[in-house]
């Protein structure tokens, strides 16, 4: 049995809503992440074509799925170099973020 | 290699706002969802204690992360007898939900 883990998931609204290029080129940035040996695992998507339901937030663009060890790692994550780059060169192109950091039980 | 999954988010904010009971009987009841087939991955998660910030959703109370390997095993899983169950149980605890749909890329 896997310890509990940290997840920390982030969805992204795109300055240019509807832009498939600014998407791609944001899913390309999201992706250098994998490189941050801190995150245990990497997952990076779009939104998924299922039934349209009041309770479906659809309106996002892009998200990264990640998962820690420790809420020290998540911790030190944020100011790690490739992170920080990340925000640099991409956050031009989101207008809007919202973070989940869940604890799993 | 992995294939690329459907993954399913699925945010829950108590009646009972900030009630560790309520809570932790949602926690139980989002775990009978692991009975599901359709189901390859369940994570069930509570608001973990990262830094507050602006970006940071830590609002909600529970949280249900599954995996699916198509588009129709989701929504077939909509109405499996289980989930129907579980909303049947449990969705007098909630008064908000929000969900996102994510196809990995």
């Amino acid at each position: 049995m896997k310890s509990k883990q940290i997840a920390h998931h982030v969805f992204f609204w795109l300055k240019n809503a509807g832009s498939v290029e600014d998407r791609d080129k944001l899913v390309e940035g999201v992706k250098t992440l994998s490189k941050i040996p801190l995150i245990k695992e990497l997952q990076v998507g779009i939104v998924a074509d299922t039934e349209k339901r009041d309770v479906v937030d659809a309106s996002w663009a892009v998200s990264e799925l990640m998962f820690f060890d420790t809420l020290a790692d998540q911790a030190n994550y944020q100011n790690h170099p490739i992170h920080q780059a990340f925000i640099k060169n991409y956050s031009g192109l989101w207008n809007k973020v919202v973070v989940y950091d869940i604890q799993e039980v």
